[in-house]
């Protein structure tokens, strides 16, 4: 009976997580279809490749390579340890506790992991839209997956020096938002802005995106999977404390996106007078990463003002990365570094296990390594294959010069 | 042991919730692709806006509000009574049942029971679209999620004096989908219809979707989402009896929805002599909201025909409401109401603890309370700050006036 | 206390079945969005009704009908029996185990199998996009579901003769795709080839999708339902080994996806020296349906190279299916069909109880049926109401001839 027991909960466990990756998964369509719909009609099929393409290769690297890499290579240390395709062996079966009780599928913990790598990837792509050359990116990928969001993942979530420290970040503010928007920063860098973004005595022109209600879309998308990023993030459900706890992410994580939103439409109609749909679109993506640090901890109504917070201070960002000619024609930095760095550096104000020192100093390290480490990925490719497309390629669009095809081929396009 | 297996009992119900929330929360999506594709270019940004903020303002006000308005006001009452903050309270952790039994976590109720209100909130944007100010409809959505919706909301599923009566409405055909349907109505009373859409001597003019990909996968979104909007209404799946009802449900939404898409297209063919689209779609939401009243009692075949007779409701209803020169863009007044209607009287065919004079009361009052109460505050909004943006504005398109951006920049678009 | 285990192990089993329909039914939408944006824009109304209303009569034939036919026919046979309604039922509770013990609501059995016959069908639509009549399809529709896709059902997962020689197809890469695509072929074949795509000499004319941000949704959504395809055909989540199945299902479903995007996009890169979007799109098509037949078996790595040859292989079928004049717009042929044979014949190399025999006359069987029969009824619709539009409503676009609306009536659209 007691094995009975065992094995419905072990079952339960397993789906839980397996219907959590699941929604993560379908996070890679909402960033899809969100930058899709950012950019202009004459480079939406190649962004549209890069999402796909990324994900495909997140998660083949994260299969023969990465999960090994983060996830087995002991407790504290700093540099991970090689090991192959853990994550395709059908002999490691389950997860087992500190007391050999056994817990879940390992399976199901490599897919929950593995769509999270491609969440982290996927932020890049929004960033260098619009003028990186496709292979660049894609080689970019490659080491993205296999090695720099690994090392700083074994660091915190493999139990590396940062979970030794007692650094905080419950579904990845930092480990995975953070980290995404470092490494792109890193590549609006190297890249330099679009043409036509930046003129003459600080001259700023807005390069509207093509597509809103894909926009749109992208951004429910990303909510609604954005339940499985944080709610699976609790690992377990079985028992009443779990699904209790389930429940308080759900409800925090969805509070925080409505704080963003309406933080974001607020300030954009005061300091713009327009209700501008792209802030509050960047205002619930900013809600939702400020949250996934700690959507356990805080009261409903706490999560909301952390998720509104989060809603100012993308806004803020957005126009302030605009004012240093930091070009991201999709606001991904300021969404995933800004508030998730927001997010990370909040955790103690309600969590009582966690300590503003360790946060800092996480927030610290993820940051630097995915940056540096980035930038240095980003030169070397720069320096082998060129990571700018030609200015008349820019200028005829990417779709045709990097896919040979139009995403809207039929559609006469006026002036851009 | 006994308390392990009440453990997992918890769980799997707590997670079974969750995830019939997070189907409901992406109806929120399904509603503003639905509206987008179905208005026209000019004023798709702005129908996303009020999508997007609707979802966000209706989960702030139910969680600091009118959750505890619709739950917490005793049994059999009229009035609700003021309350705060119960949905975000980390204190309340369990609904028992009247035996002390525990039951699922109430922090997944609440989740369950926000995305609800949304729902019922995102029937009205799409009947007051392309002419009304985007701020006095979002004022009206504070009013409307704030008070009127928990109000009959209590009356019903909170204990109040319809439930006394026996009002019967497993997941909303008249609590949500009516209730929205009726504010809708009295928004476009008090609107009037859009400039062009009625001529001299009794003459309609179609003004047709922009986008009828997005108005399908709207309409695909809400079909996926009813599973959740239905199936989690049994409120427990943890034993045979629950999972063989959640099963029926899901069967039966499933069926309905394909009867009103067979008749309404069949009724279209018919009728115009073509294969219309938009009736098809109107067709599947009016089997779905009509079978929301009961899900369960009816067989298979029982649910087809219920389903098929809203599809030719709605089809019938929106042609009267344009000869009545009601004007309702995406047929959010037929679908909802007139099927809803439909919905709940139908309820004591196949269901034999349900009367026709507890139906009729109970839609009436609802109806009346939503109707009546949605009136007086749109006339109080059109005095404060008017409801209707100028002629100017709106020949120009809501999009420019209301969030200085527009939808589909680049492309080119023909005479309107 | 064994009851209560019995009765929640019954409950997590169904509520596991009734999520993986939900998944399921999820890829109707997909399908709609893929062959939406890989139609030109004046066929797209057209094909967006095809697909809801074939998703309609899918799911009225199946629970009139075919479900009683593919399920209750016996043992071993050849003829399947008629039957009706069996879906319907309320009194038909559980499926048992041949031990007596109760699994899983026969409810939730038949949603999980209803969305299938609906995935089957919505092969079909894509490749006769274009040209063929709505009422046609729609009749050759009621056809499939209700005969020809249940018979070949019944041989195989219904304990026909197939199932006893040992024909092993887990999730039906077979018995689904295959069929779905033979049947397509056979449409094809009589329809001929769209006005302008095949010219003097052997010249071959591209005929470019419209919307490709949709149909790289689609293919998503595709991806997505997927789990929910595989994950749900193990049956059974309840026990340890169960729960190990499914998630080795996910993550192989998953890495077969992304080999075949990575495969057939460097075969493009190479063959065609461009990353052509929608190779990559139907190269995760074939990925997925290749690992269906046996998702179960194969490592992480081993999946990935199942889908990967699936990717090379849709891309050379693309291009031999144009040199052969076999006219299919979205490559469902091509990706159902090459893809599922390749998935079904390669089945023993991983799974030992499998043999090479057996998955050959299955896979012949199979496309044989459905490929005949089809074309016999293609045959009789095109003798009683003919196939195919007019070579004007073929040059006017199918929208307006069938549908008496445009998907995009706004747009500018260029030459086309």
């Amino acid at each position: 009976m007691t094995e009975d027991i065992t094995q419905l909960s072990y079952a339960l466990d397993t789906f839980y997580f397996l219907i959590a990756g699941v929604l993560v998964m379908w996070m890679a369509a909402g960033f899809a279809m969100l930058e899709a719909g950012l950019v202009r009609s004459k480079n939406t099929a190649e962004i549209l490749t890069k999402n796909v393409v990324l994900f495909a290769i997140s998660c083949t690297m994260y299969l023969l390579f990465s999960y090994h890499l983060m996830y087995s290579s002991g407790a504290g240390g700093f540099l991970p340890s090689l090991g192959f395709l853990l994550g395709g062996e059908n002999s490691v079966d389950q997860v087992m506790g500190s007391n050999g009780d056994i817990y879940y599928s390992n399976r199901a913990d490599f897919f929950f992991q593995v769509v999270f790598v491609a969440t982290a990837m996927s932020i890049v792509s929004g960033a260098v839209a619009e003028r990186m050359k496709l292979w660049a990116f894609l080689a970019f990928a490659v080491v993205m997956t296999g090695i720099i969001y690994p090392t700083s993942g074994y660091w915190t979530w493999g139990g590396g020096w940062l979970a030794e420290l007692g650094y905080s970040d419950y579904a990845g503010s930092g480990i995975v938002h953070m980290a995404g928007a470092a490494a792109a920063l890193a590549g609006v860098l190297v890249l330099g802005p679009r043409k036509g973004k930046y003129g003459k005595n600080g001259a700023i022109y807005a390069i509207p995106g093509a597509n809103l209600p894909l926009a749109t879309l992208g951004t429910f998308i990303l909510w609604m999977g954005w339940f499985g990023f944080n709610g699976g993030s609790e690992l377990m459900v079985s028992n009443i404390d779990s699904a209790n706890n389930m429940a308080q992410v759900l409800v925090n994580t969805n509070a925080a996106a409505a704080g963003g939103v309406i933080a974001a439409l607020i300030l954009a109609k005061i300091w713009f007078r327009k209700a501008d749909l792209t802030m509050a679109l960047n205002g619930a993506i900013a809600g939702l990463v400020a949250i996934t640090a700690d959507p356990l901890s805080p009261t409903g109504l706490g999560a909301t003002l952390i998720g509104a917070v989060g809603g100012l201070l993308v806004v803020v960002s957005i126009v302030a990365l605009d004012k240093l000619k930091i070009d991201d024609p999709v606001g991904a930095i300021s969404a995933h570094g800004v508030a998730g760095l927001w997010g990370v550096l909040v955790v103690p104000l309600t969590n009582a296990s966690a300590s503003f020192g360790a946060q800092i100093i996480g927030a610290l390290a993820i940051f630097l390594w995915c940056f540096i480490a980035s930038l240095i990925v980003w030169l070397i490719i720069k320096a082998a294959m060129g990571v700018r497309v030609s200015e008349e390629e820019e200028y005829e669009g990417v779709d045709l010069a990097e896919c040979g095809l139009e995403a809207y081929p039929e559609f006469s396009v006026g002036k851009k």
